[in-house]
This record gives C-alpha cells, sequence and structure tokens, in this order.
C-alpha cells in the first residue's frame, strides 16, 4: 500500500520504519532534518512537503507533538493538507491531542470524502521499534477494520474505544491515571522506607496486595528494584516528566470541557508541573519520587 | 496448641473459627454479647473476661478495632493483660494500628519474656471466612516461624515486613495506596463517561495499559463492570468507607511522625471523609466514585 | 458619545443602564429577548442585531459569557464584527475569558485600526447595578485613558494589570485565589466547630490573625456570621458556584500554556466540580462548606 | 507575683524578660544552657531544674516544643510537675501542642487544685520580644481574667476561644488556613508572572480586590513586594518551614480526631513536607513559592 507518514521523530521513525519493512511503500516527511535522515537511512522516501508526502497516499499516518500541529496540518488556513489528499484515502492520526480536535478535523475529512480515526498509542519508544504498541482507537467499525492491518505492523494490541476522539478520550483517561499511580506509588513506598522498611519488600508486598498496580509490576519509581526501569538508569529515557504534564494537562483540560472533577488527577498534574520547574521535565516520569524523598 | 482469641467480630470471629476448625483448643473473648454468641454456637469456648481467656494460653491473638484498645489490653493502667500472660508464651496482634504502638506493646512484652508479632491483614470478610488472608507480619523471624503455622490456618498469604511494626507499616502503605488507586480509578471512569465512552470497555483498555490496578483488576468501581464487586451490590458489603478513612488517618499520622509527603494520600482521605460525613461512612468504599458522577 | 453595548444579563443590563444614565446615546444587543426587553424598559435602544449596534458606534462594550462567544462575535468566519465596526473606534470587552482569545481579537482589531483592551470585572450583580464594580484592565496607556471616563461610570476601582489579556490573566488569579480561600476558610471554620469552638468567635480571631483573608472579612460561609452574606440566606444569590468553577477552569488552561503549578488551585477547581455534580452549582460559591460538614 | 518561666527559647526568652520587666519576679527554666544564659544575663533568676522552678510560684507559665513535652513536664510518669505545683496556682501553657493534651493536662491540674489555660500564641519571635503576640485563650472566664494581667504584659491581642484546648484549636485552625492562604497566593502570583505580569502590580489587585489576605497585606511571598517581608531577605527569618509544617500537621492529627475534612490543608502539609525534605526546613514558610517558579 502507498503510505504517506507526517511526523518521524523518536516514535514516528521507528512506527515509519516497521511499516516500510513490511513492505509498504512509505513516503515520509518531518519538519526536522535530523528525523528525516534518520528514516532516509533505512532505506525509507523522505518527501520535500508533507504535501508532497500524501500525493497519491492511500493511507497517512500522523505522529505530531499537540492539537494545533494536527489540526494546523489538516486544515490550515484555507490551505490546510485535507485539500491535496486522495478521496477515498485513509488517514490514522497517532499524535496525542484534544478529542475535540480530532472530532474537528474528522468532520472536515468526512465532508472531502476521506476516512478518519484517532489512534493515539502507548508503549514509549520501545514499543515503536519493537513494533509491540498499544494503538487506542476512535473511528467507525469499517474505518478500523481498513486501518487494523496497518496497526498490526506497528502494534500488539488494538483497542476500539469508540467513535471518533474516543481514542484519544480513552488514552488521557488511561495516562492520568498512570500519573496518579505512579505519585500514589511513590507516596507508599516513600512512606515505608521513611518508616525504615526495605523498598523491594514492600513493593512486593503492595504489587501482590490491593495496591498492585503497572508501576509496580513493570516500573518500580525506587532505584533497585526493577533493573530494566528508568530508576535503576538515573531516571534517563522512559517516559519524560514534561510528556506526562502534557498527558495530565490534556485530562485537565477535556474536564474543563465536560465539568468532570479530578481532584488527584489535578494534584498529579501540579506536582508533575513543579518537578518540571525543578529542572526535572526531561527526566523519566517516574523520578517525581525524588520529591518525596529527602536530599542529602 | 491453646490459644486465646480476643475480639472476635466481623473479621475476628471467622479468624478464630478457622483455628478452631483445624483442631487447636481457642478460647475466646468479646465485649460483644453478639459477636460471643456467634462463635459459642460454632463450638468455641468463650472466657468471661480477656483476663480469663488468656489464663494458660500458649498463643494469644487480637482482633481490635485500633491502637487505644491495643494499648489498654495489653498495657492497662498498671493492670495490662501482660503481665497475667505465662512467660515464653506468643501474641499475635492483626489489629490495623499504628506502628508505633506495635512497637510500645512489644518492648513491654519482651520485657515481660512474652514474644510479640504485629500480623496486620487484608483480605476482608470473605477472605477470613475463606481463611485466605494476607497477613503482614512485623517480628523477628523466630517469632514469626512459631506463628507460622497458626498463620497458614487464618490466611493464604504471609509476608514478612520487617521488624516489629513493620507489618503495620506495610499495611497502611498498602492500604493508603489502594484509597489513591480507587479514587483514581474512579476519577479516569467518570472522565470517560463524561465522554461519552463505555465504562466497560474504557475499563477493560486500562486494565491492560498502563493504568492497569487491583480496582480495575478486582474490583471496579463503576456499576455493572465487575459482576461481584461492591458497585454491582449498590456498594453494600465490602471495605466500608470509614474503615477506609481510619487507615488513610493511621498513614496521615505516620507521615507527620516521619515528617513524609504524601500529597495525593491527604487528598484521598479528605475525600473519603468528605464522603463519610454526606452520610456514605458505610458504603463500600469504592461508593467514592459517586461523588464524581453527576447525581439525579 | 455614542455607544453599542453587546450582552446585556444580570451583568451587562445595569452597566448599560449606567452608562445610558450618564448621558450615554446606548444602542444594546442581545441573544436574549427577556434581556433586551428589560434594558429597554429602562429607556435604552435595542438593535435587532450585534451587526446593527455597532454602526456608528465611537465605543463598543461587550459582556458575553465565554472565549467562543466574543471570538464567534468579532472574528467570526470570515464575517466578524470587526469588520463593520468604525475605523478608530474602542472596544471594551469585560467578558471574563482566556488571555489569549482577548490578544488574538485584539491583534485583529489593532489590523483593522479599532482599539481594544479587555477589562473583566469583579463585584458582582450588586456592584453592576450600583456602579461600583472594579475593572481589571489590559491593554496601552493611552487605550485604557481613552476607556476610562466609561469605566468610572460603571465601576470604582479601576487597575491597569499590564498590556492586552493581562486584565483577564489578573482576574484568574484573583478569582483562584478566591476559591481557595473560600475552601481553606470552610475547612478552617468546620475543623474549628467539629471541636466544639463557636463559629463566630473562631471566625473573628482567625480574621484579625494571619488567617485574615477577604472571606472572613465579608462573605463567611457558616450561616449566622455575616448577616448580609449568602450563608445567611440559603446560598442563594451571590457568585454562584459554576460561576467559580468556570474561572478555575480558566486558570487551570492557563496554567496549561504557562506550564505553571497550581496544586491548591487544581483541588478547588475539582472540589467545586464534585459540588456542582451534587446539584449545587446555581448556589453561592460558599456553599461548598457544605461538602465539609455533617449531613443530617 | 511570682512566676515561674519553663522554656525560655526564641519565643519563651523574650516573653519572660517581659514578665520580668514589668516588675514580676520570674524563676526561669530550660534544658538548654544557652537559652539559660541568654535570659541570666538580663538579669533573671535561673533555676537549677523545673521542679526547682515552681517553688512557691503563683503562676507558671510554659512554652515548650511538642505535646509529648508538655505532658511529660507536667503528668512525667508518676512524677510529674503537677506534684510539685502549690494548690491554688495558674498554670498558662502557650506551647503549640494537640487540644487533646491540654484537655488531658487540664483535668489532671483540676483535680490537684491548680488552674490550667492553654493560650498559644502567634506574631513570631519579633513579636514576643516587642510583647505584642496575640494570645488564644482555652479554659473559664475566671482562669482567663486571672491570666490576663500577665498576658498583657506580653501581647497585643487576647482572645478567648473557649474551653480549655480551645485555644489550641483556635490555633492550628489559622495557622492551617495561614498555611494555605500562602500556598494560594504563591500559586496565584507565580501564574501571574508566568503570563507576564508584574508581582507587586498584581499583588496590589488581588490585595484590594476579593483575593485579599494577611499573605498580601504583610508578608507577600515574592521578593521586593514587601521590603520587611522574609522574601526579601532571602526568606532567612520569619516563620520556619518546619514549624508550618508542625503545625499543619497538628491540624490534620486533629481532623483524624475529629473526622473532619480538610482537603487543602491536606495538600498544604505535603507541599511543605516536600519542601523541607528537598532542604528548606529552616526557611521562612513563604519560600513555598519557589516550588512554583522556575529554577535557573
Amino acid at each position: 500500500m502507498k503510505i504517506a507518514f507526517i511526523g518521524i521523530g523518536n516514535m514516528g521513525g521507528p512506527m515509519a520504519l516497521n511499516l516500510y519493512k513490511a513492505g509498504h511503500t512509505v513516503t515520509a516527511f518531518d519538519l526536522n532534518k535530523d528525523a528525516c535522515d534518520n528514516v532516509r537511512a533505512e532505506g525509507v522516501s523522505i518527501a520535500s512537503s508533507a504535501l508532497d508526502a500524501v500525493q497519491g497516499a492511500e493511507a497517512i499516518v500522523t505522529m505530531l507533538p499537540a492539537s494545533q500541529h494536527v489540526e494546523g496540518l489538516f486544515l490550515g488556513n484555507g490551505h490546510g493538507l485535507l485539500a491535496s489528499i486522495a478521496k477515498g484515502a485513509l488517514v490514522i492520526d497517532s499524535s496525542t491531542i484534544a478529542a475535540a480536535t480530532s472530532q474537528k478535523v474528522a468532520k472536515a475529512a468526512e465532508a472531502a470524502g476521506i476516512a478518519f480515526i484517532d489512534a493515539p498509542v502507548s508503549g514509549g519508544t520501545g514499543g515503536a521499534i519493537a513494533g509491540t504498541l498499544t494503538f487506542m482507537v476512535g473511528g467507525s467499525d469499517a474505518h478500523l477494520e481498513r486501518a487494523r492491518p496497518l496497526l498490526e505492523k506497528m502494534g500488539a494490541n488494538i483497542f476500539h474505544a469508540g467513535s471518533v476522539g474516543a481514542g484519544q478520550t480513552a488514552k488521557i483517561c488511561n495516562n492520568m491515571l498512570l500519573g496518579i499511580l505512579m505519585v500514589g506509588t511513590s507516596e507508599a513506598i516513600a512512606l515505608g522506607v521513611a518508616n525504615g522498611l526495605d523498598p523491594k519488600v514492600l513493593s512486593e508486598i503492595m504489587r501482590r496486595s490491593s495496591g498492585g498496580n503497572w508501576a509496580l509490576e513493570k516500573y518500580n519509581p525506587f532505584p533497585g528494584v526493577h533493573e530494566n526501569a528508568p530508576a535503576c538508569n538515573g531516571y534517563a529515557g522512559g517516559f519524560g516528566t514534561d510528556l506526562m504534564l502534557k498527558d495530565l494537562g490534556l485530562a485537565q483540560e477535556n474536564a474543563m470541557v465536560t465539568k468532570a472533577s479530578t481532584p488527584l488527577g489535578g494534584v498529579a498534574r501540579a506536582l508533575y508541573a513543579a518537578h518540571s520547574l525543578a529542572g526535572h521535565g526531561s527526566k523519566d516520569f517516574s523520578s517525581v519520587i525524588k520529591m518525596l524523598q529527602k536530599q542529602a
């Protein structure tokens, strides 16, 4: 299949590569030259612009930083990309953005005879490289089925969350909960350690009890518990504090629109914001435990 | 073995019964007559007082509501039970109380030649009846090994958290985290539902993603997701809001002593307190989701 | 002066009237017919549309519910009101909206040769009627000086917060702080009362000590302390919970854009949201104290 | 009058001196030798022990760090000071401790024929030196009237909060509110500054609007606004973060006993705890604003 891939950074790059390796014709584009060079080095064609990339494409996959980029790309100011995409083509937007933006773009796409699904991912750069991402999809059954063969080349789990925008909502609900879990798990371990408990022993007890959660399972914030977790690597790599801050912000933004109440989500966002202001924005988000530990 | 069991309410009663059914000689006591009658009806001997119950006992198991009851029972005002327990006996305190109180009683017990471990439980009344409780034990290896044969009759998991008081600390760390997980999971589901998502679909997505936790696994707060959860039974039974409030209070009390920072634990406590003030203290703690849902 | 006034509800109506009574020629408009009838009954001319109202106006004052209304009115979809306003006219937007929206409209206005200031108010409907509002103005000195004679007819205090958008920012910073003060004051009084203290005595002690704040001065949330406060009138009138919720939401939205950390602002927003979900959205915002009090 | 003064540190020292300067016979004691030397240098007699100090005293004033010190001093383990105080004497405890401890000591004092009031203070070391402290008194009218002439030598405001313990409750309610106000004010100013507003201008707008509070009046956390505030002196002096942490902890402890809900008080405590863990425990509590500001 002829695929255009826009946004080939740390996440989009390996995703585009997995489609290419699966035998698809991929034409990619990114405003960042280094990103383009990295992917070109693996054999993928690089277009001179997004407009160029989508010429004749049957499917367009996008992986962009934020709502304004997706809206700007597709809708522009009277000269968005939708006008240049072939009727009948399928757009898969894997960016994590506001559900309202997904819905706005989808509506315009539909009017132009173009299929659209939102398909944000979880699984990080490791999952992007390994092709084991989780996709949370919003859109019609029919559109999802068209997208499935491509999604399966990039990911291991494909969830259908509901109609357009539902993928985004599921993603931010999950990530808000993840942000809360990580802070809560950090508080519990720090409290135990302040009482003289061994963080490994306490973590194992809670993992197998009613406090059990993903962080205790795979991503312990305390150094020395999970050997492959960022905590054992000085909180390098992983999922950055500033990315978690963005997702918690999307959750708060959504809560405002729907008048929802998210007390812990709000506090978690403020803590990550403070952690970022203190200079730790690029460290893995599990480093938030340092806010709760005595500094030498 | 000759065992005294003090405190035979909803939790202690079935625990005493499991020891009795395993062939031990159990003499029980409770200030509440109905509690005594229930256990007596199953064949267990009831003593006329706690003092009476411990005469000649090799092991004493206690299951009392709060710190002041444990301290009052064992240390009293110059006439505590320790003075009447046989030298060399083993005390297993399964109450959930302040770690400092466990340590205070253990010290006095040691001075009197009596072994002491704190062994608070999780698993609820269902676990107490089925003999599948989880014990979190604080005390020496030797004392735990003496207690193990008895604990195995009452529970399925036995964790050694550390020295005396560590069982209590592990319990409140776990339960603080549980309180946070339940509120966080409630927020995430309520936010998704406010966006039109199906609570079952969203719960399943998060359960299999990085938001995964015990509540999504077994104890979903949204009605209709987990058929055996209190949410499907009008939030009756289960683990009461006021019990969660007590445990979150113990965590806060401990945080004050150790100068620990527990931002989400503090907010979670305040939310459960507000939920209790609104009249829901006896409902299962997962009913906290109602604070986040539109009331008709 | 010939003035157009768009948005003549509970706040805008009395403001328009005060300009009219001061001798200005006021032509008003509102989508709501009742609002128009109320103001017409006092002698003010009602236009058939916003477009009609601004014909020949030297100053245009707007008082609209939210960002999208202001943006829609002035910028529209290629047919906004700016195109129909006379060059050299002055726009005073008294709506409480996102600072970013004020800046967007101001930029377009400037390009069209129209002066623009944001001038959100505090003081409530009482202040609007009495002409004692506080204006927080964002814009150039020159534009503020042009607006001052009109603002003085509607308000008693005029603060110059900075350049365009600064009025909005000052307003939401103040109102976020007000939301926090009200919850904090409610917590402190509820805690004292739970300990048997007299709410009047405690309020007076705190008012004259380091806990002193505007709520203790004029707007005590406990019934029976300030005789003119909404608390003494069943929390009717005043500043509604849903309005406070909107302002706290604008503060959170702004915090996301600027990556600011607002832990108490976030919790306060969540509490007001829960209070609104429980059915108290139209009650005065000081009724949030009921969340912290035992319900019969 | 013959007065014993126990606890003559930064607060108690100047208080004792003010009583001495007013012509009373003061015999003081402190476990800290430097504290004793400082006060002796001013002419006050120093006793060799607390027991020694109270011999023949008509009034005993105490200023101790925490609940356990007050309980230990007066009740001891069967050999507390109450047994050595003359019948009919008056005890004024100015320590900030748990209300429950005040009540426990007062009950024992009454049984021994000794009058007791709790009279914690606010106003800091500056107020202690100047004799302008605020006293919040719990106890009977009669006991307060006996104490008044002494309190007037040490303070400028004397509030009668209620029966024994009420002084402590009023103090912690006020200080919890102060902790909340300081964080809230810091959030509001930091948000405004992140938007480019001038902190002085914004502070002045809020001070004169509904966000007005004691911090904006006298103790602005942003450097350069109030020239005598600790913020203008590198956050040296003033009221330390660890002291605020202690008071917020007492409030939380009280909230647990009374099952009160204090959401903002809980978050504020956690933030001060994190601030202390980061190494700022001895800085003035208004330095909490640094948690919300971008660090270079």
